[in-house]
């Protein structure tokens, strides 16, 4: 069995510890290996503003949050109704917008244990087993689409990735590498927040697989120079017309990797319904202030202004395929495998 | 008279003072207003290796330090005989060997001056009043340029531009808003130096012209968006073919302007002409810790490696226009106007 590194473990994304759920915070890795602890879903909401996890953290955390607060609730020192869940799950989604797997998530949740709400101790035990083996089945999902993922990857290739791509892309690479390919990253650094330099590049050494760190600015530089044989990332969120949300900075390496006749595949575990294209997809602006920050340190005077968008659509058209747990398919595709 | 930002004005670029250089530090520059202090053409070729000046600043450092060995060489400190002034070209082009432009301006100082070799005084005074006009002659081009640059400017236009165009470019937005055109900058920051937050920034709300800062990654995102009406840069050498060497992170920026239709114009006193191509330029690496570093913090392990190529090559058919002494030309008709 392959070993997930550090950050993708799931006591280290988070981990219940009695009345208080213990979220890794993923800001300061690797420097710090610290958690955020969080005694109610109002702390666990406000965690998920101050992005202390990304990516399918969010995910995890609010499923145990739903245990942490049906726990609560047993213990009386929350109201035993429904809407006590149905209202934590509000607050959760509210703090991450555009993480609308973790929306879907928490809304299949809590369809699949409403049943179950005239008896607390009914609705308790049911809970608990849908997230256990929600949990379960997402690992299942990434485990298959590492295996799809690698199929992808060719001997001897160097993939370039943007912010930190997790299980599916990180497996790809370990299944690539467990099959006997050699196989290099080189990952964008991904400012404001570094993921590619702290999570990506640190992940990949500790899975003994050789990476190289790059600015956000030299993907095109290596593409062009005709180094880079796949771009590969993770998908914020997918849309049913093969539109993909992703961290800022993908599109223009997905531009340049057509330009450069570099394919571009990402990653996801289904598309969102509710989003058909692009029109339905509002775009989170961070605050700007962090555009001007490094590690804490100031980049320029404070009286500079700057804009943040956090996430790029990329069109269909650029994107070469999606691998998804339906196989890997063309963007055009998602609709009629989705739906 | 348009007034230039303090980080271009001759004192603050370098400045004579007895014996000794003193170079503006753009490392540390806008939280410090501190000068590298250099006692001779060692010290001087260190401080250029160090990047404590950057751009344009490199010409205007080695032309001044000709004076000064020029000085050391009348008081007896240095030999009198030309070869000092030889060496001394040599140990500052070798310092920088991408900026061919400061090549080729020393090249053509001691030309000028190798006729009145055999009196030192004569030699020293033809080479101060050589340097002068030399320092004249480009504050001129610069100004012409920048009128030039200026009238590829619309009024309520976006720029994009990426590390610190310097003089011609900000001559343009100057003049641009000289003659009433409301003109807002988006400045990439430009890991891992930083000098769009620092340099470009700053200078731009010293002369206060709109701007704000983006990561790297942003440019193709807000061009896509149609949100941008030129991208434009400074050229660290152009090729007779027209290809244009600047700043790794330029090439990203130029594929993803022409995939969203948006022209790209860089500014050029004049072409290598022992450069043909791409093919004749040697690409700097520079030392790979830099981009595992922002304002002097780790930002990841120091076991993890990465790659820093310093400057992109920006094919011809990329490029829009060049802005240059001789007018606002095609790339294919850099050829024949400098031959």
């Amino acid at each position: 069995m392959i070993e997930l590194p550090y950050v993708l473990r799931h006591e280290n994304i988070c981990r219940l510890e009695g009345n208080r759920l213990l979220i890794g915070d993923r800001r300061v890795f690797p420097f710090e290996k610290r958690f955020e602890v969080c005694a109610n879903v109002q702390e666990v909401a406000r965690s998920l503003q101050a992005m202390v996890t990304q990516g399918g953290g969010p995910l995890e955390v609010a499923l145990q949050t739903m245990i942490l607060v049906t726990n609560q609730m047993q213990q009386g020192l929350l109201g035993h109704g429904f809407e006590t869940l149905t209202d934590a799950a509000k607050l959760l989604i509210a703090a991450r917008p555009t993480n609308t797997t973790m929306h879907r998530a928490l809304s299949h949740l809590l369809a699949a244990v409403q049943p179950k709400q005239a008896d607390l101790e009914e609705l308790a035990s049911a809970l608990k087993q849908e997230v256990s083996s929600m949990l379960d089945g997402y690992d299942q999902l990434y485990h298959q689409m590492g295996r799809l993922g690698s199929s992808l990857i060719a001997d001897r290739s160097v993939i370039l990735t943007t912010c930190f791509a997790e299980h599916t892309f990180l497996l790809s690479l370990a299944y690539a590498k467990e099959s006997g390919k050699e196989v290099r990253v080189l990952a964008n650094e991904t400012r404001p927040y570094l993921q590619g330099s702290r999570l990506t590049a640190v992940s990949l050494e500790e899975m003994d697989i050789e990476v190289n760190v790059i600015t956000d600015g030299m993907g095109a530089t290596f593409m062009e120079a005709g180094k880079v044989d796949a771009y590969m990332t993770a998908v914020d969120l997918l849309c049913m017309d093969g539109t993909v949300v992703n961290k800022v900075g993908t599109l223009a390496n997905a531009i340049a990797a057509r330009y450069a006749s570099v394919p571009y595949y990402a990653f996801s575990i289904s598309p969102d319904p509710s989003k058909q294209g692009r029109a339905d997809v509002t775009m989170e602006m961070r605050p700007p202030q962090e555009v001007k920050r490094c590690m804490g340190s100031a980049t320029t005077l404070d009286s500079i202004k700057a804009l943040y968008p956090a996430f790029d659509s990329i069109p269909a058209q650029l994107v070469t395929a999606l691998v998804t747990p339906k196989g890997i398919l063309k963007p055009e595709e998602i609709q009629r495998n989705f739906s």
